[in-house]
């Protein structure tokens, strides 16, 4: 079993990085806070004996060699960003739990013959740039590098730019690594394993999204003089798509989500109507066709919402996975892990996109899932115990140590 | 009749200071731009001979002497300060329109029996800071000057410092002067007067009005993990506040108006359900029956709708004013002078919230409107032509100088 007082307290020191307001984090990709979690992490991989590569998207690849150093890695690991407000363990329990088994494997004194890589995926938030999972995408093939290198943050700073000036951009080419397996070890971020009482969530599938980012445009007026049939309300257009896409999930549900949580306003004053908006609808389902059946629902509508308001349109798909189902083969082997480990478990699909969904792509890939209070993320008040944290590693720790053999 | 070209000119003069981004202006209350404004008006003030007196909410009042110095003056003018995204006449051209009054005055060689004061109003547009007609509110008695100067705009600057930086706080007690008539030129912001092809709005009333500042907290959750029956999605229910403002609204007018224009969603990621959202409701009618029965059914549906979506709310007031009767000699005297001056003129509501809606409690007033290019106001493309300008200012020119008698 994995230390989880270790564990524990990496988890809470690098929680001091990038504080929020509420007892969360604020540690967002590519920021100086961001900057200063990853020197913290190589600090403690460099202690661990392990060997840090860096790639053309700042992803941290922390490498401890196998007896035979010739056979493929197995990786493990997840991101260290974080949301503007968001949890201590969003993705810090992966990477961290990663590094405690590499730490257990040197206090045993154990040897594998794979070597193993802790990794820290770059942007897998899409809080500041989307897309979500960025550095994941981008090595899977999925996502092209130049161009989310010219990806903007709010205030038009680009995502190449700003990984360059924390010092993080490495000379590594992306994806120039064969991977023998990956394991993510997340937080469920959903209620069910709590709700159940369940320590370890098998994850056999995930859910696949689509961001789609919609502008409306409207005309510019004055609140008070303008009369209501004269008006051009993109702020009006923004409530009615927002209305529309919470009913069109209710539709679908419980086999599909969709929310609005990204909403800019132009120009923002009390007394005059909104003249453009611009709005990130975010909608998933474990069934494809749902998803394309919602997205297409959801086109009609806004077109039918603009005609009405005589306001313009313009649709961005800036985010899109599909569903995924994770290999049978590691899948197998958490599943055996929890079981070995006598862990009460059971098969979970990830509500939330997670690095694992893109290295499935290229390589044999499985997540491991622990309970989360109230199933609450993405919020700062996100927490878990000490005891779901250790035994997920723990699981984590079998999983990797039978695939990298002993 | 006043000279055209110049008072053009001035207008086209100011609006080289706090250019927009398109066309128009941002000259934003107690910003460097503001004051720079200021500065402006002050140097033409001082040329006309006038002298200037500024009161501590930084309302500059330039006196042009009567023949009779005892007499209360009769004061014209509006305001210089601008929305984000405003156009060059809103405002400005009461102000300008007050000084070309004084410059015609001296080219004439006119002497009055009452002083005139021409009048910049600090903070009309309330964009920056809530309310809108701060200044002239505070010099009425109906806002509480201590209070607004801890008002604070979106970094959390306050009024009285921001006015106090530019050096524009005054040490003349507010409110402290006898007014013996108030004359404000502003343009239409609607569409009626150019759809009539009328030169002369005479502004018999203006509208009531309530700003609501809703704050709906919801609890911040991740978009793709969260059932959605567990959601407490404060976005969704800002949009249904926003439809049901609109519904209202509908349901009035044309005895009525509503939207809402400013919105700020937390903590406005993409894959975050939105744990809290601040709007402001603006409604507006020419009856106060009407605003009441708006209001109540408001507060009524908020509560409704917050309900279904568990979530909780709050309601500040942060601007109110009831609909105006002006005063009925101002608009005699402003009718007539259309009517001697050849110009055609109809009685007209207005829209907006004007300084002259505040000072009408204190003084004699009334209102000369002026028409705009498609009833376009608070946007960049606001536009008028220089004919409609120049009638707007003969008309005041007359109505004015027969108040302060030759
Ligand atoms: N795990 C997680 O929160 N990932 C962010 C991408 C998403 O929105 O699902
Ligand atoms: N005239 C004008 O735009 N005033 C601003 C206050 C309001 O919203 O009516």
């Amino acid at each position: 079993r994995i230390n989880s007082d270790r564990l524990w307290d990496s988890i809470m020191e690098m929680a001091k990085i990038g504080p929020g307001i509420a007892g969360g984090n604020n540690r967002q990709t590519v920021t100086d806070e961001d900057g200063e979690g990853r020197h913290l992490f190589k600090r403690w991989c460099d202690a661990a004996g392990l060997d840090m590569g860096v790639d053309e998207m700042g992803t941290m690849f922390a490498r401890r060699e196998g007896t035979d150093p010739s056979l493929p890695p197995v990786y493990v690991g997840s991101h260290l960003d974080t949301q503007p407000t968001g949890g201590k363990y969003d993705g810090v329990l992966g990477v961290l739990g990663g590094l405690e088994i590499v730490r257990s494997l040197n206090d045993l004194g154990i040897k594998t013959k794979h070597p193993i890589v802790v990794t820290n995926w770059t942007n897998e938030e899409g809080a500041r740039f989307a897309p979500a999972m960025m550095a994941s995408g981008v090595f899977a093939g999925v996502l092209d590098q130049a161009d989310v290198y010219e990806h903007t943050d709010k205030n038009g700073k680009k995502f190449g730019e700003e990984l360059e000036r924390i010092g993080w951009k490495g000379s590594e080419k992306v994806g120039d690594r064969k991977i023998h397996a990956f394991f993510e070890l997340h937080i469920e971020q959903g209620p069910i394993l709590e709700d159940e009482d369940i320590d370890i969530g098998v994850v056999t599938h995930g859910q696949g999204l689509k961001w789609l980012q919609v502008t409306l445009t409207g005309k510019e007026a004055h609140t008070g003089s303008t009369p209501m049939p004269k008006r051009r309300n993109a702020g009006l257009g923004m409530a009615r798509v927002i209305e529309l896409v919470h009913e069109i999930a209710m539709d679908y549900q419980p086999d599909a989500v969709g929310a609005v949580g990204h909403m800019e306003v132009y120009p923002n004053s009390r007394n005059i109507i909104a003249g453009r908006t611009v709005f990130t609808i975010d909608i998933r389902s474990p069934e494809k066709e749902v998803l394309d059946a919602m997205d297409g629902r959801i086109r009609e509508g806004i077109e039918t919402i603009c005609d009405a308001l005589d306001i313009q349109y313009k649709i961005e798909q800036v985010g899109h996975f599909d569903p995924v189902t994770f290999d049978a083969g590691c899948v197998k082997a958490i599943r055996d892990a929890a079981e070995r480990l006598g862990y009460t478990h059971r098969n979970i699909v990830s509500g939330a996109g997670h690095d694992a969904c893109w290295i499935n792509r290229v390589a044999p890939t499985a997540m491991v899932m622990c309970p989360c209070v109230d199933g609450l993320s993405h919020n700062e008040a996100e927490e878990i115990t000490k005891e779901w944290a250790s035994a997920g590693a723990d699981v984590l720790f079998h999983a990797v140590v039978e695939t990298a053999v002993i």
